[in-house]
């Protein structure tokens, strides 16, 4: 018998108009009473396993020890495995369907110790219909690793070397420009890219932001209050990643900027800065398998 | 003194954009600070009391055992009775108003032993106004149940047979085609018809589909991942009902199909299929007091 | 070491799409396992600090003793003070920007008995970026003071009486008019004005609404039931304020009114009531500092 868990963190993309949370909810409640679930979220845009795979990396170093539940499962009831991944020395242990969506964020806690494919039917719900895994599988699954089961109990070892990595677009230079991804608009329009701090302080100010919908420039501010009326600012978010923002506006609406779009950074007079040059759209950024951004693996 | 319960699993049409929730959940607690309160679903279209039945029936056999609270309330104020309604020997409490949003659910779990109008206001907060009976009245009682207050205490008994029944529709064969309704869309576009798997055993491949808008064709799909780029086809869902999907599209977007609808299935080669056929819609099926789908009576 | 808090009262303009909330929760969970944290709503708009404090104050009287924490906080990162807030005797300390979102809300719980700027980093998290207080400043706050911090080990007290208030419209008379404005529009439709039902009393029915897209009659009704088909009328609502509203449908589509509209109520023979007098939005109410209507100060 393993350590016991007092929390789930559930992320998802079920959306809050429909039942579905509530009844993972209650199924993990059922089979743990003394099992607080916490929502991470449920808003992630449906079957967008990039988009839940971002959020879950954002939050995973504040989550509470436990077990983590990210459900973003286009592919379910096809042959994608049902997957739980055991983060150090059983600190965390993540659960979801192994297509992408919790390795970013495995991968910022410290990386998989060990890893298991849930085929024991005895864990599960037996389930009228295959399309509800979160409720039939990964709930009761959780719930189990709450009460102690060990994850060589749920089924057939694997070896976390060959769950499916996370792509995330790492940001390149070309000739003395920075080439950058959208990687988020958050719900206030901020658009977060792939770029550190760090990156763009060679730069003078100020910038020039190549979008696929033309050149804009930008200075840097300290503050999204600090951003000037009509204008848009460079702010380092909170996750010391570069973010285009407005004031009390949404940038990402102004700018006409979603994630995956291409965002090319240089000095203003380095660019030509007059809104005619060739967008950004047109250079699509590389993509690696790597982590958000390199940091010391904190705790989830 | 009756058994207490730990759990108020709570539905309604409030949203959450505003502070009904959580302010229903803050009187729980100051009645019964023991008590965890689990969020069904509070995204139920305004006043659409089919709908809320449904998502509660569709849940209830996943609940935990406690009080199960329901308000989609359009008649607040009125003549309408507040009930709580017993199912078992005490195995939950219902509560909520009585204009068929319970009953469903209650049908599903083995249905209703005992039911109260809640007349006695020493269990009801002090209204300011008539409006928010979920904080006033509901939201009190559900709390004084959890601390073990009797059915009899609340108000004046009532005979269960007297609730308002659910109306939910059949589906019913007609000159060899299946008429059915179309009973929700949920947030994936995904569209479940009031036909259970065994229904459209006997039908050769592909079927037509006479809807609203036209005649289309389907196949079946054991997985919404194994239905072809630009098609739409049978799956049987979670609640082993037959539904209409596509793979990462929505299938009610595409086809224009929205809870009520009628679909009329057949074999295709039974219909015209040239989509010129007169529309389903105009085929309205007939409802009778049932519920979703005869299966053994589980517990909640 | 002051006493302890079970329940965190959480509101916020975070909204649901992204992980904020959860987040925050976890950070919470984190520092005070034993703390429930509570969801007010997080739907208030974007940067709408007023709305924010209304919802609060809508709220307080019912919310569970302990810490309240909201979040709508546009000047993050500024010179804003982060403040926590003490009322009666430890009885609730509510923690967040001093923007006057607190405001309303305290007032209506019996006022501030002390107050203190959040400036001890001791009690923070470190944070990549200033931009994300609720997680790095007022979670963590929140969850020591559930812990048993001492308003006065959080940093520099300061004097309760310099708190930014919240500005709330009141209504007024002009030549046997009320002046009112719309305080807020719920996800049913419903418009409340900052009329309490003993003002409009001495108005025979049918009573006029003069209204920025021109003049309704309207009268009384007990209930949103009891008014009749495709008619708007005044309701008691269950603030004890009158809101504009009407059966199954939305009184604010239907009239085009949204929150800070000036309606202007007559009894219908004062006013010409033909539909073509001067709109009610050249009328801008006054504002004064004060909470939303006079009520013995309930307990939180």
């Amino acid at each position: 018998m393993a350590s016991r868990f007092e929390t789930v963190s559930f992320l998802s993309d079920y959306g809050l108009q429909d039942e579905f949370v509530g009844v993972v909810t209650s199924v993990i409640r059922a089979v743990a009473p003394h099992v607080t679930v916490v929502d991470i979220t449920h808003g992630v845009p449906a079957h967008d396993v990039r988009a839940g795979g971002l959020a879950l990396a954002r939050a995973a170093q504040y989550l509470a020890p436990g077990v983590v539940l990210a459900v973003v499962d286009p592919g379910v009831g096809t042959d994608r495995r049902a997957v739980a991944v055991e983060v150090g020395d059983r600190e965390a242990v993540f659960v979801g369907p192994d297509n992408g969506v919790l390795a970013s964020a495995v991968a910022m806690v410290g990386g998989a110790s060990a890893a298991v494919e849930l085929t024991d039917p005895a864990f599960h719900l037996p389930a009228p219909g295959p399309t509800f895994a979160g409720r039939d599988v990964f709930a009761p699954v959780a719930a189990h690793l709450c009460n102690g089961a060990a994850l060589a109990d749920l089924g057939e070892l694997v070896d976390p070397a060959q769950l499916l990595p996370g792509v995330l677009p790492v940001s390149r230079t070309e000739a003395g420009k920075l080439v950058a991804e959208v990687l988020w608009v958050d719900r206030y329009g901020n658009v977060q890219l792939n770029v550190g701090a760090d990156e763009i302080e060679p730069f003078d100010e100020p910038l020039s932001l190549a979008l696929p919908s033309g050149v804009r420039t930008a200075s840097r501010a300290g503050a999204y209050g600090a951003i000037g009326p009509g204008a848009v600012a460079l702010v380092v978010d909170s996750y010391g990643l570069v973010s285009i923002a407005a004031d009390r506006r949404s940038a990402a609406d102004e700018l006409g900027l979603a994630p995956g779009d291409t965002v090319i950074l240089a000095p203003a007079e380095g660019g030509d800065g007059d809104g005619t040059s060739a967008p950004g759209g047109g250079h699509p950024g590389h993509t690696s398998p790597v982590s958000l951004r390199s940091r010391p693996p904190p705790r989830p």
